[in-house]
């Protein structure tokens, strides 16, 4: 029996491929760091717990495909309080930020169609447009200059009459960059210039440190070309409730892509619930406390990073993750090396490695993400061994 | 801005395009009797209610992306009591059937490959294969009798060397039809001899009346080309938890499904346990007892619609729904006139048209779909208006 060309070209999640390996390393009795995966450890809220308890209905009926007007509104209403302006009829809930992604490269690219991306980036874009047919144009941000949005030439240079949008994350998932008012406007108008849509995945939008602010992309003019992609995964540790949404302005858009919509009939309905409940109720010193806690995390990891020899990065703005250029010849058989032939006293760690983060053959091979999820004497512990790991590994 | 030809050729669900005039018709103060969705009045079994209400961990986390072994342990107990052999790791647990469809059509065709349905079909069947660029071949069955399997000749008269699977339901949504072994055994001999996938949409299988007996795809020979889709939002009236099954026993071809299944992370977890909570605790009457009620409801539609003249139906063997030719020009038009101009003392009913379930331009406009999910009065009462509606609209 034969397969699709599009899932044979299809590359393995970067983030989830070595599982065996440390599912192996596990069952050899070792214990592993999880460093790979955004996977807070933190509790998820209690108002979600306590609001899934009580749902309103004996029946987990389907939900109107555009989401429950109650969750609607509700991020209608977080929204407006960072003076973002979207109506509960500019959202749509998808099923976790993964959908919005899918539906918006559906609804504004054919087969063979291109869409610019900022690489490194969040690599599951890559599966997204393998399954649709859309080639990714990558431009690249470099560990020199903290994977800042690349000057407006390198976009020129492999724009074409078959591209019909930019994509990235800001704060960029696996980078940690957060891009600059100015940054952004040189993306808006390169948008403007060539007639494309951008799509912005503000998922980590309220992981920012150091006073910085994040500026989403609807701070700018030309709201018809913007697509906002959101989640509720890591803001309120609920990555396992799929609760995302797709949010524009652009009113035909949003009719078009509800086609793909109703066609899946709705996102899960008890987890649409417990959102509003978390949405409605939580306190606001709620995201200030994890705001701190992964600002302690980071400073923790860049403490520990800078103590190890030959590393390139710079202190990650924003997200939780950084993405390092470390001295070995190829990150993916280290982190194999990490889980098959390497522990202190019993432990491990494992990474994602950064090239199935690159369009780009054969980049990012030196590279690697670290998601800095776990809590910070767990994760000195593991910059520790990942330091140790790395001589031995040079030295076998 | 400009769209994707993809969605650009998507239609609008028939089941959901003509809400706004449901919506428009309770507006103006009239009931309307729901029989255009395939969402059931039943209450949501109450060890979903209890399991979710205990769930083991504080935080929501990514599951498996095939699902929680405990969810995948407990359908493969559930389908081998039916002697349909799925070990768990057959099994992925999928975002809905309707993921389930996606990612099998898109594992097996590229842009411009073909598969062929049964028409009519579940509607939604177009806009999964409009999203993918695949090509869907309607081979026609007919409510003469009974929307039986075509002859092999139709099927012989359209596939092409681009032609990679066959997908239908059995039991059928939208007519009701329950294939028999003998169909089945048809549709293998010609899969095989073309060397094809059989997609077999099995999520209404424990809706059988009157003592047939639905056969699955898996009690035939040559499983590496047969892929099962499963969902319980109809067994367990859990439409809104979006817990599907893609299964298969073709190893390869499991493995590619998870590439697709990897990207976008995981189902929703709090309807995987909950799940976990039904399949494991729920008596062997509930099903019993849902089936009976089904079949006192078919009784009831198939009863009352044996009064209106001009009908042509079969009395469906299995799902919960039935397709009949009525005798008026158009039924689009005739649901848009029973929810913007007719009513008996302020009471009006939504059907869903059934050219909408076909691929074939021009088909079923004079055929509408009934899914008979209210209890015995309201159907009564929803037939009755029906009945009077078709002559209020031949007579308008």
């Amino acid at each position: 029996m034969k397969f699709s060309e599009r899932v044979l070209n299809m590359q393995e999640s970067p983030i989830r491929k070595l599982i065996p390996f440390a599912e192996k390393a596990k069952k050899a009795g070792k214990k592993v760091y999880h460093l790979n995966i955004g996977q807070p450890d933190l509790e998820t809220p209690k108002e979600f717990f306590s609001t899934i308890s009580n749902l309103p209905s004996k029946v987990i009926a389907y939900s109107h495909s555009a989401g429950i007007i109650e969750l609607r509104e509700a991020f209608s209403n977080y929204y407006k309080k960072m003076n973002i302006d979207f109506d509960p009829e500019d959202i749509i809930i998808t099923t976790g930020g993964s959908e919005a992604i899918v539906f918006s490269l559906a609804a504004i690219s054919d087969p063979n169609d291109e869409v610019i991306v900022i690489e490194p980036f969040y690599a599951n874009y890559k599966g997204f447009a393998e399954m649709l047919n859309v080639k990714l144009l990558p431009v690249r941000a470099v560990p020199e200059n903290g994977y800042a949005v690349p000057p407006t030439e390198e976009f020129e240079k492999v724009v074409t009459s078959k591209t019909k949008a930019i994509i990235f994350s800001n704060p960029s998932n696996p980078t940690g960059a957060v891009y600059t008012r100015e940054e952004l406007q040189r993306i808006v108008d390169f948008a403007k210039k060539h007639d494309l849509y951008i799509i912005s995945d503000e998922v980590y939008k309220e992981f920012t440190f150091d006073g910085t602010k994040h500026v989403s992309i609807m701070e700018f003019e030309d709201k018809e070309r913007f697509i906002v992609v959101d989640s509720i995964s890591k803001r309120y540790s609920g990555c396992g409730m799929r609760i995302g949404v797709f949010a524009t302005k652009n009113k035909e858009l949003y009719s078009q892509v509800m086609k793909f919509a109703q066609s899946r009939l709705c996102s899960p309905v008890v987890e649409q619930y417990g959102t509003v409940g978390i949405l409605n109720n939580i306190s606001e010193e709620y995201m200030e406390n994890v705001k701190k806690e992964y600002m302690k995390r980071r400073d923790i990891v860049y403490e520990e990073l800078s103590k190890i020899e030959g590393l390139s990065f710079e202190k990650p703005k924003g997200s939780f993750y950084v993405s390092v250029k470390v001295p070995v010849d190829n990150t993916e058989e280290f982190i194999k090396f990490m889980l098959n032939d390497f522990d202190i006293d019993g432990e491990t760690v494992m990474v994602a490695p950064l090239n199935g983060f690159y369009a780009t053959e054969g980049a990012g091979l030196q590279e690697l993400r670290i998601a800095y999820v776990l809590e910070p004497s767990k994760l000195r512990r593991a910059c520790y061994i990942l330091a140790e790991g790395i001589k031995a590994y040079n030295n076998k």
